[in-house]
């Protein structure tokens, strides 16, 4: 294990001279904050944060987060319109201005994907007045507690999340932060022994590195429900793996539980997803025998932290809606880029006319349930009697047909997230059948069916 | 109301004349008995029991049952040696012999069905030695209480739970038996108190006319999962009601709270099922859009009592092994005369290649789940981890045609019952579809599927 771990830090890890590199970038970022804020007349300063600051940066990852830390008493208003002034000015034509609880700029310099960000200064990390005034806390402790050897360690972690596919807390992927992996190696001291620990987690595992709380069970009575309770060090409050998804936090958990069974490389550097030919597509779904749905819109303009909360509700209601009519959903899957795809396979997509309608157990009194159905045109047979003692009509079934379900989920875009829902309202395709292979011509979204039909754990491949 | 009882009752209840001649011939048999007994050195009594013995039979009713009532110290083999000779004796030539805990006769006499059932005379009925045995002793219960006003309240009682279809407690009806219509009777005193209780009865009613039970809930749990209890007044361990299905239950209470609503002859007399034609039956099929399966095979050579629980415990056996491979069966029934029919009626007949298989949540070890299906034949994607954080594969269907598990479980024949098992390893014939309509040219099978396509509480027809 030791050997595979050494030569996966080879490759991962910064260079020495890719280090200085990154520094003198950040530097010069820090120092145009600095000349931009006496030029415009603004008390304020720039801060270097996230894997940046901390030499905790894959060097695949090409992040420089600049935070602008402006004094505490500045109303919110002031704040928004100096701190946007300032990024503005430092980041110049190339920019783009990005909207999360504040706004914040972003841009490119020398390579790097640069985040400008406005935050408050707060020397009390329990009087913030946004998420973002948090992150120089984060910056701090960490910085503070992590050694040279820690930051390889916490290198070995990011690689293997991102292998296996669960890294990133961004919603999209609803995985671990880099923050979190931080802690993680802070509080387990190697990698080694981050996924030892890990092999035995189960759902409602707690990790309180200050001991914020005495009692283990009131952490995990406060954030019920999530599967991964890391509580954040410079704000007990929070759960630093609040992203986690069951999903993503069970693969973790397999994947340590495999790696230690046998170690590989495999793990940090996964087989990618072979790109199956239209024809393989056009195949496998004929062998799958199912009713795939694939219905395809323009993307709402708002950043994926935004839309992909929005599709992964509308699958939900779709799904939902599908199951009320009947039909058994197998699978279903969202993705996006320029367009918005929502994925959807049915066992069957026609259902006969009967249904059975189920009423209250007849020793309650159901007048209205007969009468309601008694002389219904819906009406196939009943009312008679079932097995438990039910009473039951066979009345017809509202929508035989999937694709009616589904095309009148589209028109009426209940529960499906505002931006979504006008961007359907527009336009949308519904593709079905043999006519997805002919949709993966586009190669992208032959790679997102490619990875549906084929799918499986990264390290399985 | 009042009515509408007066005029049943003339219906049903047998004249004057009527009477006279069903004792002058139930007289006769028991003189035969007696007669025969001495002819054969037998020391035996007989005894007229049942509803004639009272005077609750209905008009259409034409039943004689005689016992033949031995000293208890006779041995057993004895006792059905020499009971089988007495009523061979009596029944001459026309005669069935019918082996249920005991064997007994059954003939035919001026137009009535004679039962004649030796048994032994034991004078305590906790002692006696099988079920026959307590029948003599039901007899001078009810013969005791019975006034000739109650018994016309039973009359009414039996034609009422005829009409709806739950009269008579063999295990082709799972109703309410003669005995029990003369202790509910017996109980609230008149049809119309019986019809007001039952009316607001749930599962788990609870009758005790002798107060066998300090505490009801002793009963309760003593039964429990029987809905309707009625503690037998000559042995307390017995449910007299112990027959009754959750489903007749249910029948019978709604009917109560129904015919209270709006008494009517209906529910005496309901309108009989409309036979309907070749052709409505394919209509309706068509219209209904599901997919039948009716299989045929001769009636194995044993009694209703007999063939009537292997038909359903095959029923069940064969829905349970449809539902198991993924087929939604949404109505069944069984049928029999000289041949037996097995109706299963399905949602949809295939089903696509593909199904999920789930194995345990990740967290558990899960080592051979993940080996056995990784590298299999029958596998199309996985490992991979659902939304619930549970690993699945998809596989191959065992089976996507639903008639195949069908004949793949009529080839094994687990969990049949003994005598359908035999029958159905002779021959078989499945009929799908279509085929059912042409299969309905017998007149007496078109008249079940009528019932089976048309299905409704009787007085709702």
């Amino acid at each position: 294990m030791d050997e595979i771990l050494k030569a996966v830090l080879e490759r991962v890890r910064p260079t020495e001279a890719e280090r200085r590199r990154l520094q003198r970038i950040a530097a010069k970022l820090i120092r145009r904050v600095d000349d931009a804020c006496a030029k415009l007349g603004v008390s304020a300063r720039a801060m270097l944060v996230g894997s940046a600051a901390r030499g905790t940066w894959l060097r695949t990852e090409r992040d420089i987060d600049i935070f602008i830390l402006f004094p505490k008493e500045l109303p919110r208003e002031e704040l928004e319109k100096k701190g946007l002034a300032v990024a503005r000015e430092v980041a110049g034509r190339k920019r783009k201005e990005q909207f999360a609880e504040h706004p914040y700029v972003t841009t490119k310099l020398d390579g790097f994907e640069v985040d400008l960000v406005p935050c408050y200064d707060i020397p009390e990390p329990s009087r913030i007045k946004s998420a973002v005034d948090r992150t120089p806390h984060h910056n701090r402790y960490i910085s503070k507690r992590l050694t040279p050897k820690l930051r390889d360690e916490v290198l070995l972690l990011k690689q293997f999340l991102s292998g296996i596919g669960v890294y990133g807390a961004e919603l999209k992927i609803q995985g671990f932060s880099g923050y979190l992996c931080e802690l993680l190696t802070l509080n387990y001291r190697s990698f080694k022994n981050v996924v030892a620990a890990a092999s035995a987690w189960s759902p409602g595992t707690v990790i309180d590195l200050e001991r914020s709380y005495p009692d283990i069970n009131e952490a995990r009575a406060l954030f019920a429900g999530q599967p991964l309770i890391v509580i954040d060090p410079v704000d007990a409050n929070r759960n630093a793996g609040a992203a986690v998804s069951m999903q993503n936090f069970a693969t973790f958990v397999r994947a340590c539980q495999d790696f230690l069974r046998e170690p590989s490389m495999r793990f940090f550097f996964p087989k990618p997803v072979r790109l199956l030919s239209s024809r393989e597509v056009r195949a496998i779904m004929k062998r799958r025998g199912t009713a795939l749905f694939c219905i395809a819109f323009k993307s709402p303009d708002v950043v994926p932290d935004v839309l992909y909360p929005q599709l992964r509700k509308t699958e939900r209601t779709l799904s939902t809606n599908l199951a009320r009519a009947g039909f058994e959903v197998l699978r279903s899957d969202v993705w996006s880029n320029d367009n918005s795809i929502l994925l959807l396979e049915l066992t069957v997509a026609r259902l006969p006319n009967v249904r059975i309608h189920a009423g209250p157990p007849i020793t309650v009194g159901v007048g209205g349930f007969v009468e309601k159905h008694l002389h219904s045109k819906r009406k196939f047979t009943g009312p008679f009697v079932d097995d438990a003692g039910k009473l039951v009509f066979e009345i017809e079934r509202e929508q035989t047909d999937a694709r009616q379900v589904i095309e009148q989920a589209l028109t009426k875009r209940a529960a499906f997230g505002r931006h979504v829902a006008e961007a359907l309202a527009v336009k949308y395709e519904i593709y079905e059948g043999g006519q997805i292979a002919e949709f993966c011509r586009d190669k992208k979204i032959r790679k997102f069916i490619s990875e549906y039909l084929t799918r499986c754990l990264p390290w399985y491949r």
